[in-house]
Order: structure tokens, then sequence, then C-alpha cells
């Protein structure tokens, strides 16, 4: 299995789950100003999009798109997912409001935007993470183990301790538990940001 | 079942996709200025949230979030999504990336944008229909018989419609095959945009 991936992206939430599962993948860094992997071919030859996350299975079926990955990675290794007849779409749902509402707002950080720009942002962030404050009554947010989407939910709160977003003191709690995990650890320092 | 649902809203694809499976979800209209139902409640009250869709089963469970709830449907009615060992997540990546690059390319189309944004979402709108283009080789975007992740399509491309933005050939003749389905005029008539 191999992962393409951009240090302190999204695809740091497949890293951390991989590691998580057992699976130590191949990783390889892929630039995203100029969309070349770390060995220099474009990454829409290999995934025929210019983003991470991609996970190359073993039988070289290419996967993208963040929340499908994690999907992917729950399904092959349920102790990673939601259990119960709604379980894998709780974990959708999840994972899609952390990508549409959360991962999206920081997008006048990333690219530059104005100051009321980044202050509306900033503004729409605490919210969407106050709506997840509100519903987390243990751990992580479906219970004592953590699954796919507390990593990505563990990325965004990186992102808004970069920025400095002001989060609930409970998802900042949730956010060194995660930074604790050994594969937390291993993921990071593989991808040069620990 | 119970779908609230905003007319021309990307709601419409669930509702669609309900009646392509054969079920007649009882529906109400939610003004998304105010956030109310049509019966004055905070939409807030019933799902958590206030966007649509929401989807009430029938023990009370409230879904949201439309990659999760067009996902549920295709697991509930597996004629509406795509076979194979592959196929659930090959769903929801063709799912995220019509939420994730088109969907939200709109934006500036909904929210009165300047005429610099539109003219910037139209082109992105347009890159990303290329792309589902390119990779069409039959009647739908996963063979004969239509997906869940068509009727979402179908949305974006009546968005594309209203709003000017041209489209591949191809994907104008799928918009023309998903309308004319008897499910869709339904659907249409009923959140009375037909």
């Amino acid at each position: 299995m191999k992962l393409y991936y951009a240090p302190l992206a999204c695809s740091l939430a497949d890293h951390i789950a991989l590691l998580e599962a057992g699976v130590e993948p191949e990783v390889e860094r892929v630039d995203l100003k100029t969309k070349l992997t770390a060995s220099g071919r474009p990454l829409s030859e290999i995934s025929g999009k210019s983003y991470v996350p991609a996970l190359v299975l073993d039988d070289g079926e290419v996967l993208t798109e963040n929340i499908a990955v994690l999907d992917w990675i729950a399904g092959e290794y349920p102790a990673l997912g939601v259990a119960g007849p709604l379980g894998r779409t709780r974990l959708v749902e999840a994972l899609t409001f952390i990508s549409t509402e959360i991962h999206r707002a920081f997008k006048p950080f990333w690219h530059a935007g104005s100051s009321a720009d980044t202050k509306r942002a900033a503004e729409t962030v605490r919210r969407h993470m106050e709506y997840f404050s509100r519903r987390l009554d243990s751990d992580y947010l479906f219970g004592a183990v953590p699954t796919v989407a507390d990593f990505y939910l563990f990325v965004m709160l990186l992102w808004a301790q970069r920025f400095d977003v002001e989060v609930p003191g409970r998802l900042a709690a949730l956010r060194e538990r995660i930074a604790s995990r050994r594969s937390t650890r291993a993921a990071m320092l593989l991808e040069g940001t620990a």
C-alpha cells in the first residue's frame, strides 16, 4: 500500500489511521505547489487528481478523496470505525461535516485571504468546533477509542492551533490525546512535522 | 421516512433517489433564509444543523450531510449503488468530489459573489465537469443505470444550467436523461420546481 501525502495536509489522518491499523504504508511526499511527487511525477498521472490523499492499494487500485479513503480504511479495519447498524453512516456523516464545513473553512488561511476573510473563517471554524464539543461525551467522537473521524478532526485542530484559532477546551484535550499516540508521533516524524 | 428539503437544493438528489427506490417519503420544505420548516420549526431543532437534507428514519434517527444520506440510501437500496468490492468506496469518492469540488464551487452564484468571483467559479465548475465527462463511457457515471451519484450530479447540472455555465455535451445529455425519468419529474413536481 502506498500513500501520497503532503506534510500537515488532511492526508495525515490517513497516515495515522493506517499506522493505527498496523499497516506501514510506503509513503511519498507531494509538493502541493508544483503538484509533483518527490520522484518528480505529476500526481495527476497517478490518481487523476492533483491533491492528496491518494492511496494506492496492493492490486494497483488508487483511492482518492479523504472521506472515501478514511471510510475505506474504517471498512477494512473496523476497530477504526463505528459499530452498529447506522455506524458507517454516522462515520461518513462526521467525516463529511469535517470536510465540507471545517476543512474548507480554513481556505483563506492557506491561500493568503484578506484579514476580513480570515477573521470570518476563524468564526466559522470556532462555530463548527463548538458543534463537536457540545456532542463530545467521551474521550473521542464516538466513544472511548478513536475512529478515523478523530484523526481527521485532529488535523483540523492542528490547523486551528497553527492559525491561532481558539478551540473549546475539550477539543484541545482531544487534540493532545491524539498527538500523544504512538501512531500519530510516528506519522508526524515520517512526514517531517513532529 | 421524512425528508426535509429545499427546492433545487442538493436534497433533490435524495428525493429522486428515494422515489427511484420505491419509497414515497413524507417531505417538508425548509426556508434556507429563515432556517424554518414549513410548519415553523427551526430545522436545527430537528437535525442539529440548519441545512438540508435531513432524513428522518421511521425509528426517529435523523441523518444529515448529503454524502452520508445518499450513501445510506445506496446501502439500503443497492440497485442505486455501485457493485463490487470497491463499489461503495467508488461511490463515496464520486459523491465527495461532487460535494467538495463542484457543489461548493457554486457558492458565489448563490451568495451574490462579485462578477470576478462568479467568473472564476464558472471556470472551476467547467473544469470539474470535464473530469466527469472524460470518464463517462456509458449512460450514467457507473454504467447503464443511474446511482445516487448521478442524482447529485444532476442537481449540479441543473445549477450549471440556471447560472449559464456551459457543460460538456455528454453531461448535458446525462442531465436530460435524468430529467426525463419518472421519479425526477415527480420529485420536481412535489418540490414545485418542475
